[in-house]
């Protein structure tokens, strides 16, 4: 952002938490972009920055910190290095298929920061090139096409779960709740 | 979740960035739930938890953190206390509408998560109340309805933003880029 205005905290020793070999897959997600500049890199990624030079200036943030997360990124699969120089060999990072799969998580958190933290209105907002209007990403049903919020759906166990994902839930079977 | 395997790393001294004065919305939402647990713990809030002890049980966080990222959910109007005992004073954590709100955040996380990184199968899945079938959320567009993706739209600028948001973006003006 050009009025990036932030303060640098040192937290100290700060616990990590790796959420690899975790079921779900909120935390599978946030394995892989649950850093804050992954994600702020990812969205820099859909407006088109490709070059180290233009990601570091844009996040005000450490070569070494970028370098990090970019590499994560792309051991993660979600930008790739594509050479643009020979010399000295320089690359660019686009995203894969995988990375653009993250728009939806992009848009959907932009859209709540919007709505929750944007009193001068959307810094940036979203033009469908089909129909040419500006546009907000609404979640619909896969079946019957109805917007869905959290009132209008139900969790419940798919193929990949187990009975201990809903433990002290309020989908947990009678009898196993803690209260 | 049940079979919570996690390895605990203490990274020693991590630089720690607020976006509290950026004009991003993006920035704004991870602001306020950029933090692994604490969307952790706004996901585990839409599957009905509400206590304190259950919140650690299914989570496996220290008391401590776990009781400041509470804090922080609450002032930040994600969740809100209700008393539910008098002798001792007991609450339990609810979310609220601006923390409802995150439903479509955590919708988009699960889902990518669910098509890259569940080999067995989502382990949570989702049904929809009105027409009963197993979905999943599409992001469409709001004036057409048509599945919005990376590729169908185009930031623009909005009323909230700067000329300095789209700096070495393919947005920027002519002549403002630096490569």
């Amino acid at each position: 952002m050009g009025a990036f205005y932030y303060a640098t905290l040192y937290a100290g020793v700060v616990q990590r938490t790796s959420f690899e070999g975790a079921s779900c897959s909120v935390a599978q997600c946030l394995e892989v972009v649950g850093e804050w500049w992954s994600l702020l890199i990812v969205r820099d990624a859909f407006l088109g920055v490709t070059r180290f030079d233009d990601f570091q200036a844009r996040l005000g943030i450490s070569r070494n910190i970028l370098t990090r997360r970019l590499n994560h990124l792309v051991d993660s699969g979600i930008l790739r290095r594509v050479p643009y120089q020979d010399h000295p060999p320089r690359s660019e990072y686009r995203l894969t298929s995988k990375g653009r799969d993250l728009w939806h998580v992009v848009a959907a958190i932009r859209q709540w920061g919007d709505r929750w933290a944007a009193p001068g209105g959307p810094p940036v907002e979203t033009r469908h090139t089909a129909c040419g209007h500006v546009v907000t990403a609404v979640p619909s049903c896969s079946h019957c096409g109805e917007p869905l919020d959290a009132r209008s759906v139900t969790a419940i166990r798919g193929p990949g779960g187990t009975a201990a994902d809903f433990d002290r839930t309020r989908l947990a079977p009678a009898g196993s709740r803690s209260r």
